[in-house]
């Protein structure tokens, strides 16, 4: 993803984040852009939950924050009322962080191969709610964390980079998806930063991305 | 799983290997068997592959072992066949290496919890054949390699240990496979030891082994 300046040179990225919950994985993406390490600018944080903790996040780091009530509001009205918001911010990327709706076809088709989820598992096993408990039910001594383009199928589109995460013997739901998130607040900037400078043709489902891919190993 | 002989000491799990292919992960046992790090004894080696390479290893080793021609067989005749030989050894625990057909119900029922098999995948991603052609085709970042007890389901069993594997950008299927295989040799002996020295229970399908778990990291 390449992007110019009306002089020819590389700009930050323009980022909308889409969110439902805490917000601490926009928490960790602010982070990384203030250091630097992330060529991007989050430009506005939407949300569909009036107590969002990412509303809050986004007031502390200064980020323009709306949450869009969805009551009485079809999907699609609802989705052109966030894309109305994501454009109006000039976004070129966006990046879903817990949100819990399914993006309209009309959403995805616009920013189409722009907008970037993360998934709680290794996909494509556990797809959909409550991956953590689906991998301790599942009895998996492996799961992790995907970074994945959104396509008009859930938790499916092409992947961009993954952590596997060691399932321990005493885990509980909450000491494997403490495990799991502090992996996400660590590869979701990673993986955005490498989406972004990355030169990325696809070949079927399989990304290249043209060099070597960011290094990681299980934890 | 604790044997005992009849004055009550621990004695070696006598292990019936069945195989359809090159048997690699079969010289990879009986050198784990032979160098002491492995508490078992490979009795047997059966297969439904007249020039099947496990045949050369167990020849080789100097294991009893039996091409058993599956021609004008039905599933369950053939399987009493594999069932017979492998009580004639005084079997603990079955395990499959390559091996390419579906168990009978009944062969499953006899050696219930006691039939080992290795995937080329984590599963549940992957299951069937081909699983390092699928795991290349949806573009995963990592796949690995999972044994598991056998149920009647394919690839589907409770799973005892897994080794996560990194798809590396200009892979092909051969080299994803060589990585694999790899991870495989080393895998399939930790695995069994591990079987056969824990005191498994099973909270649905979560392996509970009262001792800690062997430690892996990604490769």
């Amino acid at each position: 993803m390449r992007l110019l300046d009306r002089s020819g040179r590389a700009r930050p990225a323009r980022i909308g984040v889409v969110s439902s919950g805490r917000g601490e994985n926009l928490r960790y993406i602010l982070k990384a852009e203030r250091s630097g390490y992330l060529p991007a600018e989050v430009r506005i944080v939407l949300t569909d939950q009036k107590d969002a903790g990412a509303l809050d996040i986004a007031r502390e780091f200064k980020v323009e924050a709306f949450f869009i009530d969805p009551t009485g509001m079809d999907k699609e009205s609802y989705d052109r009322s966030l894309v109305d918001h994501l454009e109006g911010a000039g976004v070129d990327l966006v990046v879903l962080t817990g949100y819990m709706r399914i993006l309209s076809s009309a959403f995805v088709k616009l920013f189409s191969g722009r907008i970037l989820n993360i998934h709680p598992a290794l996909l494509p096993s556990f797809r959909g709610l409550n991956a953590f408990q689906q991998a301790l039910d599942y009895g998996v001594r492996w799961t992790g964390t995907t970074v994945h383009i959104v396509d008009e199928e859930v938790d499916h589109g092409p992947i961009i980079y993954q952590v596997p995460v060691k399932v321990l013997d005493g885990d509980t739901l909450e000491s494997l998806k403490a495990r799991i998130q502090k992996a996400e607040y660590r590869a979701y900037p990673k993986a955005i930063k490498f989406f972004i400078e990355s030169d990325l043709r696809q070949d079927g489902r399989r990304l290249i991305f043209g060099r070597p891919g960011p290094v990681e190993r299980g934890i």
